[in-house]
């Protein structure tokens, strides 16, 4: 049986992955008590870092946004593996963009990171989040998120 | 009947101003449980994003010191929108400064952040902080801060 | 009597300094409830900032492993001021690198701080993990790290 949540993300055309491996040191996600992290994901789809490069350079603000999105695929599929979906509520969404030093559109590229958790996790994926540049990103990712999320009922 | 700590703010010539709106799909603060985060706020003041810019270039440290105040500012009214002020206990402060790479002196812009803190919280008002450098942020505002807290008592 | 967290140190040679005096308006960590967060760390030993620079340019990828390393002992004594080191489980690590725009190996050099980690509180140790680049960081530092642990038993 799965979880409302993963049949909401479905309707929308979206399987979760596998978990995917941390490439270094880490977990994919951690939960201690109630608290909930997810390690930093990237847009990796299918073994295939997508979109990688600069935004507002070589990355258009489109495919930063499609990046985004699925940086919080592979973060929903990390807390899943140690947490029930349908029974945790999203506290905090960190988004860090790759981008041009005259870019200031954080805000619409993470917009497709928060979307897509509201749209799968509904009022329980309404978060408080920040939204910043970087200057470089692990293998040259456009997008790197993180939720924090904590376990209800 | 106002909160002692916008009572302390008033006192320093600071009213809450109302809650940030949002740019974007999140919420000016998300309160889980007793855990309370603020979205990342930057220096929007009466509907102007005051001292835009990269600090050690066209904005001064003094600049940004107060860049950081306004930004501490805003992340209280958006606590305040969850959780009642005086009682909660600020656990941690990250301060993002969009600043030139040679720049070095983060600490000193997000004091200006940091104290204003803990003068409208006194005791509870001493945090964790972590201050470092951004290569831009959202409408290229010199400073980005959110708090954490927690509900106690 | 020393915790076994820092017996486990020991046994690598690492004795924990002191806890790192702050350098502005904030303390080394707070707690509050079971929640443990450490301020962000450099790279500090004995006074002395070890590998400051840019990785990639003037810090090779080593160096910025031994600063990432450092980090983490400045990380654990900062949470040893507010918590018995045998009672945390380490929930996240965020790793800042002052890295050049086409840098890419974040998790390389965050893994000197994770594997410290992990030596020292050994399965308790093992956490979610956020590496991101950044254009710049107090005083050049190379590396900045925090920590989020929850107090457990």
């Amino acid at each position: 049986m799965i979880s409302k949540v993963e049949e909401r993300l479905q309707a929308l055309g979206v399987v979760l992955p596998q978990v995917p491996a941390p490439v270094a040191a880490y977990v994919p996600a951690k939960r201690v008590g109630d608290i909930i992290y997810s390690s930093g994901q990237t847009a990796w789809e299918n073994g295939i870092l997508r979109y990688p490069g600069r935004v507002g350079g070589t990355v258009t603000l489109n495919e930063a946004v499609q990046s985004a999105r699925i940086c919080a695929i592979n973060c929903i599929s990390a807390l899943r593996s140690v947490a029930d979906l349908d029974r945790i509520d999203i506290l905090k969404v960190t988004g860090f963009v790759n981008a041009d030093a005259d870019f200031g559109d954080h805000p619409a590229v993470i917009n497709g990171a928060s979307e897509l958790i509201i749209a799968a996790f509904g009022e329980r994926g309404r978060h408080a989040r920040c939204a910043v540049g970087t200057a470089s990103l692990p293998s040259s990712a456009s997008v790197e998120l993180e939720i924090l999320a904590v376990s209800v009922d």
